[in-house]
Order: structure tokens, then sequence, then C-alpha cells
């Protein structure tokens, strides 16, 4: 019989805020799937995941190129498909971590996708996402009542940036940090500069919560940022 | 010294899919606050959150209208706050649980600003949301790459429905039972009747991912529905 792909966030940086059912799989997983930047000393996932982990596990460690070239990702990704399915058919489960949740914003889900259409037995385990965790350290909600939420990748340019300023209550920005000036700018232009809070690091040792966003453009912001924008404010 | 005001977020409804945080607090918490409404015989935050409670405990329910009379609704939280305050000024903890994550559509933020206008020491515990639950169980992604998401509560008139269907990338539209009519007629319109996931009490015990969504209008669905569209497709 062929092991099985755990899909597992592990929370958005507090070891604390990882699920039960996370914990009871690594708990018990001999195969660690660590997906890693090139920039990256260690994967935070990992630094998380290593907690609960037992005494010998195998580490697979899969560098993803921080590119948008999607050839090269594509290769990558196969490469780590073709990694985890050599573990699977030798009957052994594979378990890969993701930061947050595997759903939103993960390299998880296309290995998940890979090995669906090859046949394996595949698990998704939710996690805490880090824009849920930032609301809850800035102490406000992300929507309430008859509220809409917009999620933007900011790494990105957003086509419809102004509309969605425009006509959404609250706006979650993540991975702001390298276009944080252009953000203030059309916030400005909306007045909204007043109604945005900015995370940083949520639940790590160094994190930071900040209110005045315009004087943190000149800062060396982490790549973990995420910026909440509420347009009727924090009541 | 005062009390400390809870608010913790108990998942999605797998008990497994609580935090360990929550759990934690869960375990040495004498005071439960449990929003309800009057539908409710019993509570679903309730029903996860009673696996991790001690022998003893006091039990503070609230049962909130579920009306959109703005007059009622403050007067029943201001209600809340008051019995909760109470509590905290005999030095005692209360812990206030919601289901899912207490940012996203919870009426405990309600609670909790009453009390930090009061001067209360509070913390928010983040838990995995439906949605992203739901997406796990489908197998599915919420968001990849530049992709953006919205977030909808469909129990109310949406004013811009079909500039977001037009325009995002995925759509959550959480409760959706008694306007899946309506929104399939919409998604019908736009080519999206194929694009779409329902996922119905996600995590309990008769759950229910269907993709022919369609078929499910006539059907008596669960308030705790969620429909996630994916307007690029599954891939």
């Amino acid at each position: 019989m062929t092991g099985r792909l755990y899909g597992v966030g592990v929370g958005p940086g507090d070891p604390e805020l990882i699920t039960l059912k996370a914990k009871k799989i690594l708990e018990k997983s001999k195969n660690i799937a660590v997906p890693k930047s090139y920039q990256e000393k260690e994967s935070v996932a990992f630094s998380i995941a290593k907690n609960f982990l037992i005494d010998k596990y195998n580490l697979m460690e899969f560098v993803f190129p921080m590119t948008h070239d999607s050839k090269e990702l594509l290769k990558s990704w196969g490469k780590a498909a073709d990694d985890i399915a050599l573990k699977l058919d030798e009957g052994e489960d594979v378990t890969f971590i993701t930061l947050g949740d595997p759903s939103v914003y993960s390299t998880y889900m296309y290995i998940h996708r890979q090995l669906v259409e090859r046949g394996y037995d595949v698990e998704i385990i939710p996690g805490v996402t880090s824009f849920c965790a930032s609301a809850a350290q800035a102490g406000i909600s992300l929507a309430e009542n008859r509220e809409t939420i917009a999620i933007i990748p900011s790494s990105y340019q957003c086509d419809n940036f102004d509309t969605i300023l425009d006509s959404f209550d609250n706006i979650v920005m993540m991975k702001v940090a390298k276009n944080l000036s252009y953000i203030n700018e059309k916030l400005l232009e909306k007045g909204l500069l007043n109604n945005a809070v900015l995370v940083s690091k949520c639940g790590m040792e160094d994190q930071m919560v900040e209110r005045n966003v315009k004087k943190l453009e000149k800062q060396n912001l982490s790549y973990f940022t995420t910026l909440i924008i509420k347009r009727n404010g924090e009541k």
C-alpha cells in the first residue's frame, strides 16, 4: 500500500497556534517535506514544526525559487512531487508543512495537485492564517455583520486596486514590505491613511503592530508583513 | 486585580482543529461565555469547547437575537458585556468562545470593544476559519500566486456582486443557504456555474462537499454552508 501525503498548516508563527490535528500528525511523521526559498536560513514553518517531531525524521528540503518564471517553478515543483512520490511508493507517509494555512498562497497546493493526478492519497490539515492572527494581535475584526473582505497579495501589482479600495469594507494586503510607499500614496489619496494597521512577524518574538504606517515606509520590513485596512475605521 | 477576557476561536467544527493555545485556555477556564441564537439547541462552539473544559465551570449563555435591528443587538451586547465585567471585577478570567476565528464575522468583537473601552485586559486567540477548512475538505486552494480573494457574507444582499464576480479570482460566499438560487442564477449568467464548490457543515459528522451546486437549490441546507467560486477553475 502506498503512503499518504499530508499538507499541514502549522499556523502563523507562534507554535501554540498549531492545531491538535497538525501536532498529532507531526508527532508520528517520519518524512517531513519543507519548502524553502534561497534566502531563508531555516524555514519558519520548520522552526515551528520541529517542536513536535520525533527524534529521527527524514528531512526533505525543497528549495523553490522566488521567481515569477512559471517554467522554472513548474520544474522545481515537479522535482519535489517526484521525490515525495518515491517515499509514498515505499508505503511511507510524507508530511509537507506550510506556514499559516495550505489553501492560502502556499506552495503546497502545486505539489498536492500533482500527487492527486498521479492517484495518491492526500489530506489537507487547515491552519490559522497570518491575517487572522494579525487581526487578533491588533485587537480588530476582519469583518462584521454585512461587511466584505478583500485579500490581495501585495508583492504583485494589483490591477483593480482603486476599485477594491473604493468598494470593500476591509482589505487585507499580504506581504506589503516592498510596496508600502505605493500603497500609502493610494491610502492618502482615498483618505484611508489613518484606517490601516500593519502587523509584521505576527506571533514571533520581534512582532510589530503599528497604526502609523506612514513612518514605516523607509524601514526594512520583514517579508511577513500584513496590512489591514478598515474602510469604516476601527469603531 | 481584575480578570482577563479571552476571545477564543475554537475552529471550524472538528474538535481536533482547535489550537494548542485555545485548548490550554479552555482547560483552565472557570467561566465560559457562549453566544447563542434562539434557534440553536446547543451552541456548536460549545459542543467543541466542552471536550476540554474542567469538571465544574460556570456557563454564561448569552442569547443574541438573529436580527438586523441594531438597537436590539446593542442592548443584548451591552447586557453580555455587563455580566462579563462583573466576573472580571471579581478577579476571575472569562473565556468567550466563538466558532472559527474571532475576527471573522463573530459576535465576540462587539463584546471585546465594550470591555476594552471600559479598561479591561483582553486577549484574542485566533482560530481556523470555516473557509480554510472548507477549502481543505474540497482539496482546493483559496488563492495562489497573484490571485485575489473576496469574502462575502451572503445572508445579506451584496451591492457590487456583479463587479466582484467579474474581477476577483476567488470568491468565498459565507452562509449561502438561503440565497443559493439567486447566487446560482448569477453564476450561470457569468459562466461560473461549474467553477463553484459548496461545503456544508464542514468537519462535522454530516459534512457535504458538492460541485453540482445547481441540484442543491431546493434542499434545506445548513446555516453553516460556504460556497467557494474559482474564476479560473480548479486547475
